[in-house]
């Protein structure tokens, strides 16, 4: 048999890429970019005078389909491989990004009468114009004992799909009404590729609410929240939900033509970005936490039994990997964290000084941080820039900074900044193994994790744990890639499942990073700082940082 | 009879600066500086081999007659006036800057023998080697009951003279026992002076441990600190202590030739530069407390009583004006805050819009700080970046900030950082007023208060009092003047008390602030969360800051 290939896309807020990959290795042949066209929408529809509202956040699906008209082919002619030989196709997707839709599946954004209508639009993730429906939601389920609740560590995000659901059926019953279907963008471009309509168990189980056990919450619930809500999952979903791992469909000859693949590819179901990097790092077992570091962090972890773990965002069987419950935590602010002070706090002789070292900022500030030793700042800091995801689930919380002296120095603050997200995650580690779900050792992701070795050998010294590095600067769209080729099955020279697929396709670096047991040491004191300062700051010891928000907000309507 | 003027000297830890002032109005005809050949030694003796310890600091003698020298003839000859008409001189010093002289009054330091023994020298007021003595006496002190503590707040610092006598009899006993007197400088540049010894209230009580009603600390105690030092007081003292306001001498023949000044010329006892500014505003009666703002602000007060005052410096009958008991407090990190922000954590940007608008980066600062409403920020910080002087008395305690986002800019932090001292002074305030010792008024002296209108705004907001500014950028020097014109009297043209002469030579500018009550609404909520996080993070609550600089230490070590 000659050599197989596979093409994963990963969707991301900007823009879309593809890999084609070498099916026994992972190796990548070629990667393409597709920039969206319209960007985010924040606040024109495409008319340029339909005007949104605050903290909306559009898409347009036709640019979903651009990304396969452009870079599908491109990687195809970029790697010379014959089209024969690409046996599957995977897509990963920012979730929840959702769509309304006809039954046919024509978003309702492509029909005339709807084109000035901002609800018939997708409405990116980082939507977060549905935060009051999330509020109630929360209030709702909380008041009358819904167990769903539990398995997103207590509280649901405005981000998810039932709050977008509810604010067309509030602000816009006639949307509401005109759409058939509600569906993940993933789940669409996937229906769209295949032209047969799936759901898949990752979006369902961590946006929507659904579990393999339970299904969704019942009809009563969703009418508590609206009269129109009560057959939501009837009317909008209508769809059984397929586990992650599987075969969606095969290409249709229409997306043939688009694409340059052949009819009748495999295609799998979709996935999320951040879940699907899990197998490209070969990791299918328990016990090991993937990290997607970036603005954010994604934290991704397999376990044998379904744990209610508090503060974390959510606990899916079949979330991952078909046969384990998936994790999901986070930390709200990392990569922005670094961002925000290199761009509010570093004096200019720092940059004159990076400058002629023909340097970034980022790596001159490593570069006096790397030199000394944990404790010598004398600083410790609340990663708390953009609230606490995980695991106080609480947007309201807010920085601090604790330590400082006249001699204290840029680099002092920087380092104990990103020694504060270390922390964050050793908190997320240890809440995970003090509620029944191990941990032993830890892998990144991302671009941070890639580059920046000062910050993961803190992160090995924090946590005291080994962390290893994914091989692959696509581990989403190379995760992607590994799904198709199990959508494919080895009969085709694919793979039966993902465990077989990621022992071959996954990768890290050789290279890791192990903990410093001098440090650790040092980091256990400092962590029981950080703890006790977590803990009287964010439940409930001193509520100053929702109080002083409080202040602030009033002051400026003021 | 003519018009009459009186020269006031006011010693500072760089320069000595004069002024000639009208008697009448206190006026200023002229003023004239000079700077310190031998400014502060840190690292070695004149002789450019002697090495210093850490922590050193200390001065030439010499210095401060060539001052007299330099500037005196100066304003004499700029002002014009005819020196028969200058009745009386004043001076004040930094407190306590010490240093060993002969029973003449020949500094050791002069003498050939001794010109390379460090302990020869002045010490000025921030030499803090003497801490480790510093630290034991308070323990002695502490153990055996000694009431004076009372006096200080509880805790004597490492800056005072017993300290650094101390210091001499364990480290050099041998100058110890060739020094016939230990003597505040101030008191010797008038001992030069007049050819008399006095020793003054002020230093006496703020800095010797000495006190009207109960005199020095007792022989057994200080035997108990060091056997040398059992008969410290008749032996390296031996000199009734003067009360403020009391003239010491007259100018004689040796010095009239030096200054320019008539033989005979009424000399004031020396003083300390914080608290001869008092009269300067024109401060004579209780109630009314004087802030000298400048890299960290003194605050003096006068009361009827002597109240037991937690966490303050000191209080001294006679100490400030005669008759009253003179209360200092204050705050260690004040300019030097703002600064050290200015300098690590404002970005290139900033610098370069204050460079295109030709103003200086705190004017940019203030400008865009001071279009926010209280409470804006949403940030509130502790003002311990060096310690806390008032009301907590603890060099160990460091800097916090609490509130960040990722949109809280520069001048956020900047006004916060300023309303933290505004907290820290309010806190004096409430403490004094707790303990029977009322306040309703503020004065201000020192740059910032003349300079800054926005921080004074402030102030006034969250104390909730009118702040009324000296009037003379030479608030010490001008109270030094003041002085000299009561020593001369009233019967040359003088004053026969300061209070009559604060009445007519003090001066504050007409403008004052005001508290503007909606600021003080809010400001007395944000005032809330600051004294719940002093008291938590400075009273035992969470002792991180201590432990955070041991592990530093003990960092710094390995």
């Amino acid at each position: 048999m000659s050599k197989k290939y596979t093409v994963g896309i990963d969707y991301g807020s900007l823009s879309g890429r593809a890999v084609l990959v070498d099916v026994e290795n992972g190796d990548e042949l070629a990667s393409s970019v597709y920039e969206y066209p319209h960007e985010v929408m924040y606040e024109y529809l495409p008319d340029g005078k339909t005007k949104l509202g605050v903290d909306w956040a559009l898409q347009h699906p036709q640019d979903y389909i651009d990304v396969l008209s452009h870079t599908v082919p491109d990687v195809i002619k970029q790697s010379g491989v014959d089209s024969r030989d690409i046996i599957g196709l995977g897509i990963d997707f920012t979730a929840c990004t959702v769509l309304p839709v006809k039954n046919d599946g024509t978003p309702l954004c492509f029909i005339d009468e709807y084109k000035s209508e901002p609800h018939a639009y997708v409405k990116l993730w980082k939507h977060h114009a549905a935060q009051k429906y999330a509020n109630k939601l929360n209030e709702i389920a909380s008041g009358s004992g819904e167990d769903f609740l539990k398995r997103y560590g207590g509280k649901i995000s405005s981000e998810w799909m039932i709050p977008k659901a509810w604010q067309i059926a509030e602000e816009a019953p006639d949307i509401y009404d005109a759409m058939d279907k509600f569906i993940e963008a993933g789940d669409w471009i996937v229906w769209q590729l295949t032209g047969k309509e799936t759901r898949n168990s990752c979006t369902a189980g961590y946006k929507a609410l659904w579990s393999k056990k339970e299904g969704f919450p019942s009809k009563e619930f969703f009418k508590s929240l609206h009269p129109k809500l009560e057959n939501f999952v009837d009317e909008k979903i209508g769809c059984a939900i397929t586990p992650i791992g599987s075969k969606a469909g095969e290409i249709t000859e229409d997306m043939a033509k688009l694409t340059g693949l052949k009819p009748g590819t495999a295609v799998a179901v979709a996935n999320v970005d951040a879940h699907v990097a899990l197998p490209a790092v070969g990791v299918t077992e328990p016990g090991k936490m993937l990290m997607i570091i970036g603005t954010s962090t994604c934290d991704i972890l397999l376990g044998d039994e379904e744990k209610l773990v508090p503060g974390i965002c959510g606990v899916v069987e079949d979330g991952v990997i078909p046969g384990f419950q998936g994790y999901e935590a986070g930390q709200s602010c990392v990569g922005d964290h670094f961002d925000w002070f290199v761009k509010t706090s570093v004096p200019e002789s720092y940059y004159r000084e990076a400058k002629a070292l023909n340097i970034n900022i980022h790596q001159l500030l490593r570069a006096k941080a790397e030199v000394l030793k944990p404790g010598e700042t004398g600083l410790v800091a609340l990663d708390w820039w953009n609230g606490n995801r995980s695991v106080l689930v609480d947007v309201d919380l807010t920085g601090l900074i604790l330590g400082m002296t006249l001699l204290t120095r840029p680099e002092d603050i920087y380092r104990a900044l990103i020694e504060a997200t270390a922390y964050g995650k050793r908190m997320i580690v240890d809440t995970f193994r003090e509620n029944g779900v191990p941990i032993t050792e830890l892998y990144a992701a991302g671009g941070i994790a890639q580059k920046d070795a000062f910050m993961m050998q803190i992160y090995a010294d924090v946590t005291n744990m080994n962390i290893k590095i994914a091989d692959s600067k696509q581990a989403g769209a190379l995760g992607s890639a590994m799904f198709g080729a199990v959508a494919a099955g080895s009969a085709v020279g694919g793979y039966d499942d993902i465990t077989k697929c990621a022992k071959r396709m996954g990768k890290v670096k050789t290279k890791y990073y192990t903990p410093i047991p001098e440090n650790v040491e040092i980091y256990d004191k400092l962590y029981a700082e950080y703890k006790q300062l977590h803990d009287y700051f964010g439940r409930g010891g001193n509520d100053v940082m929702k109080r002083l928000k409080l202040i602030k907000k009033q002051s400026k309507e003021d």
